[in-house]
C-alpha cells in the first residue's frame, strides 16, 4: 500500500467508524496527541482517530472496518505505559477502553472476578474492599486492569503474589478477523489446550484487544505490617534481599530505594527518611505471623549493617509510605527539570542483583550521569531512571551506551531486558538479543493471528512484518 | 501420503535413524508396545521404532530425518501420562527422553534448577534435599519433568506451590523443523515478547519436544505437618475445603478421599482409617505457623461435624499416608479385577465442588456404577475413577454416559473437562466443547509451528490436521 492508499483507507475506515460510534470517535488534534504519546523519552505519533467503545460489540466492529481498510488498531486503556505501547507510528485507530469500565461478577467464595479492560486496579480494589478481598498487582500507576494483561505488568506485590501472568485466569479478546475468543474457564487449573490466556498476556495489543479480564483475588490480610529499613549502601539492602528471599520468607514487597531517591521522597512526598540507600518492606499474615516475619527480617538487617527497621501497621502511615514510593518517577523528575526520562527494567537472578546493580552505578559514574535506582528487588527488578537532556548530543549518546551496556550486563546474567514494562516500541532492538531464535516462533503467532499485522502495528514481535 | 507411501517412507526414516543411533534404536515389539500404551482405557498404538536418545542434538537430527519423510516424532517420558499422549495412531518414531537424565544445574541462591527433560521428580528431589531444597509439584508417579511440563501437571501441592505453568521458569525445545530455541531466561518474570514457555508448557510434544526444563525450587519448610480429618460425608469435606480456601489458610495439600478409597488404602497399603469420606492435609512453614494453621483447619472441621484432626510430623508417617494417597489407583483397581478404569479429572471452581462431586456420585449411583473419587479439592479438581468390564456393552455405554455428563456438568459451572491429566488422545472430543472459537487459534499456531503436523499427530490441537 502506498501512504496515499493507506491515507485514503484510513478516511474510509474513520468515516464507517463514525457511522457505528457518532461522537464517541474523535479527531480532535488533542485528543489524538494524548492518545499518541507516553510520559518518557518515546517518540510520539498520534493516531488518526480514537474510538471511545462501551461494548466488545462495537471493539468487534471496528476491528472488522479496520481488517477491511488494512487500518492500524490500538488499544488504549490509561496511557500509563513506559515503552510506547499505544503510539500510532503507522497511524490507524486507537481504541480507548476507558468507558469499558463495568465490574462484571465478583465470586467471593472462588476469589475471583471478571472486569472489563477499562476498570482500573484502584476501582476494583475500592469495589473489593468490603468484601475483604483485594486484587494484589500494583505497578503504581492507577492502570487498567486490561493494559496490565496486555503488558504483563507487575510492581512492588510480585514477589509474593505473581504478575498478571499469575493472576490472569482468563480473558476475552477481540481478534484480528473481529472474532471474539474467550481464552478459559474459571477453574484455577486446567490442561485443556494450549495455554491462550499466557499467550494473550503480554502480547501488548498485537494478537487482539483484550475486552474482559478474569482475575484471582486475595483476601486482605488479618495483618499488614509495612516499615522502612536503612543500609550502608545498596549493596548491603540487595544483599539482605537475598537472604530473606533465600531463607523462604513470605515478604509481601520488598522494594530498594536509593539514597538519590529518599532524597527526592522527603522533598516531594514531605517524608523525613534517612539520606541513605532503604528497603521499603511490608509484610501480610496473622498477626503472630507478620511480627515473626519483621522480627526475622529485623535480623537479618541488623547482621548487614543495617536497620534499624521501623514499622507501622496504621494504614494512612502505610498509605504515605507506598504512596511516596508510587510517586518516585514524578518525584526525581522533578529535581531534573528539563530533562526526559528512560525509564529501564531489567531483571536478573537474585544471586547476580547486588553485582548487576553495582557495576550500573560505577558505569553511571564513569560516565557522568545521574541515574537514581528504585527495585522491586525480591524480583530481582529495578529500574535506573536515567535523566537526558535532549538538546545535549553528548549526554544523549552517553545514556544510549549506558543503557545498551546495562540491558547487556543483565542478559549475560541470564535475565530479561524487561522485567515488566515490556517491549512496546521503545525496547524492539532488544528482542531479538534476549530471544534469538525463539523470536521467529513469536512472529509466526503473530503471522497466524494477524497476518495483515493491522493490530498494533511496529511494537513488540510484530515489528517485522510488512507494513 | 498414501498408507504404502507413508510406510515406505517410515522405513527410511527408521534407516536414517539406526545410522545416527546404532543400537539405541529399538524396533523390537516388546519395546514399541510398552511405549504405544498407557495403564488406562484409551486405546493403544505403537510406534513404528523406539529411539533412546542422549543429547538435544540427537533430538533435533532425528526430528529433522522425520521432517524430510513426514514421519510423525512422538516424545516419550516415564509412560505415566493417563490420556494416551504417547501413542501413535499415526506410526512414527517414538524419542524416549529417559537418558537424558543429567541435573544440569541448581542455583541455590536463585531457588532454580535447570534438567533434562528425563530427570524424574523424585530424582530431582534425591538431589535436591541436601541443600535444603524441593521442587514441589507431585502428580503422584514418578513422572518425567519434560513429560510434566508438556502435559501441564500438577498433584497434590498445585494449593499452594502452584502447578507447571506456575514452576517452569524456561525451558529449550526442538521445533518441527529441527531448530532449538529457548524460551526464556531465568529472571523471575519478563515482559519481553509473547510467553513462548506457557505456550510449550502443556503443548503434549504437539509444537516442539521439550529437551530442557528450568524449574523454580522452594526451601524445605522448617516444619511440616500432615493429617487426616475424618467427616460425615464427600459434601462436608468439600465444605471444610471451601472454608478453608476462602479464609486464606496456606493449606499446601488437601486432598478427598472417600470412603471407598479409604477401605482401598486400608487394604492396599496397610492403614488402618475410619472408612468414611476424609481429607488428607498438610501445613508447611515455621514450627508456630504449622501448629497455627492445624489448629484453624481443626476448628472449621468441627464446626462441620468433622474430625478428630490427627496429624503427625515424623517424617516416615508423613511418607506413609502420602504414598497411600499416590497409590490410589492401584489400590482401587486391586478391588476390581478384571475392570479396567477411565480416569477422570474434572475442576471446578471451589464455590461448586460440593455440588459438582455430588451431583456426579448421585448420576453414579442411578447407572449402578463404581466410580471412587479423590481430589485436589483445594484447586476444586477431583478424579471419578470410573471402572469399566469392556466385555459388557451395556455397562460401557453408561460409563461412556456418565463420563460425558460428568465433564458437561463441569463446563457449565465455568470449570475444565481436565485440571492436569490433559487432552492426549483421550480428550479430543471435549476440546472444543470446552474452548470453543478458540480452538481455531490454538490450531492457528500448531499450523504455524508445524505446518507438516509431524509432532504428535492425532493429539490435543494437532487432530484436525490432515495427516
Amino acid at each position: 500500500m502506498t501512504t496515499l492508499e493507506r491515507r485514503n483507507s484510513t478516511t474510509q475506515a474513520v468515516a464507517e467508524i463514525r457511522s457505528l460510534l457518532g461522537d464517541r470517535l474523535s479527531v480532535a488534534a488533542a485528543v489524538r496527541e494524548v492518545h499518541g504519546k507516553d510520559q518518557t523519552w518515546n517518540p510520539g505519533a498520534p493516531p488518526d482517530a480514537v474510538a471511545f467503545v462501551e461494548r466488545t460489540e462495537e471493539v468487534q466492529k471496528i476491528v472488522a472496518v479496520c481488517g477491511k481498510y488494512e487500518t492500524p488498531v490500538i488499544a488504549y486503556g490509561t496511557g500509563t505505559s513506559l515503552e510506547g505501547h499505544f503510539t500510532a507510528p503507522f497511524g490507524g485507530i486507537s481504541i480507548d477502553l476507558s468507558r469499558m469500565d463495568r465490574i462484571i461478577e465478583v465470586n467471593s467464595g472462588d476469589l475471583d472476578c471478571r472486569v472489563e479492560a477499562g476498570v482500573t486496579r484502584k476501582q476494583l480494589n475500592a469495589h473489593l474492599r468490603d468484601q475483604g478481598l483485594f486484587f494484589p498487582v500494583d505497578p503504581g500507576a492507577d492502570a487498567s486492569l486490561g493494559g496490565m494483561a496486555a503488558t504483563r505488568a507487575s510492581g512492588t506485590n510480585a514477589v509474593r503474589y505473581g504478575t498478571m501472568r499469575e493472576n490472569v485466569l482468563n480473558l476475552t479478546a477481540v481478534m484480528a478477523n473481529g472474532e471474539v475468543i474467550r481464552t478459559g474457564s474459571r477453574a484455577r487449573k486446567s490442561s485443556a489446550g494450549y495455554d491462550l490466556t499466557r499467550l494473550m498476556v503480554g502480547s501488548e495489543g498485537t494478537l487482539g484487544i483484550i475486552t474482559e479480564v478474569g482475575l484471582r483475588l486475595f483476601g486482605i490480610p488479618e495483618s499488614i505490617v509495612a516499615g522502612v529499613c536503612p543500609f550502608p549502601s545498596v549493596e548491603a539492602c540487595c544483599n539482605a534481599t537475598i537472604q530473606a528471599i533465600q531463607m523462604g520468607l513470605p515478604v509481601a514487597r520488598i522494594e530498594l530505594v536509593d539514597a538519590e531517591h529518599i532524597r527526592a521522597f522527603n522533598a516531594y512526598s514531605k517524608l523525613d527518611l534517612k539520606v541513605t540507600p532503604t528497603l521499603f518492606l511490608e509484610f501480610h499474615g496473622s498477626e503472630a505471623s507478620t511480627r515473626e516475619q519483621a522480627e526475622t527480617f529485623a535480623g537479618i538487617a541488623e547482621e548487614l549493617g543495617g536497620g534499624p527497621f521501623t514499622w507501622a501497621s496504621k494504614e494512612e502511615d502505610r498509605q504515605r509510605l507506598w504512596q511516596a514510593r508510587h510517586d518516585a518517577f514524578w518525584a526525581t523528575k522533578s529535581l531534573m527539570p528539563g530533562k526526559e526520562a528512560f525509564a529501564t527494567d531489567v531483571c536478573v537472578p537474585i544471586s547476580r542483583l547486588a553485582e548487576c546493580v553495582s557495576e550500573t552505578q560505577k558505569d553511571l559514574a564513569a560516565n557522568n550521569l545521574y541515574g537514581p535506582i528504585v527495585g522491586h528487588v525480591g524480583d530481582g527488578n529495578f529500574h535506573v531512571v536515567l535523566f537526558c537532556d535532549r538538546g545535549d548530543p553528548d549526554e544523549v549518546k552517553r545514556v544510549k551506551e549506558v543503557y545498551g551496556r546495562l540491558i547487556d550486563r543483565a542478559l549475560a546474567m541470564d535475565g530479561t531486558s524487561t522485567g515488566e514494562h515490556g517491549i512496546g516500541a521503545g525496547k524492539i532492538a532488544y528482542l531479538e538479543r534476549e530471544h534469538g531464535a525463539a523470536v521467529a516462533y513469536m512472529r509466526a503467532v503473530k503471522r497466524a493471528f494477524d497476518p495483515r499485522n493491522i493490530l498494533n502495528p511496529g511494537k513488540n514481535a510484530a515489528i517485522s512484518l510488512t507494513q
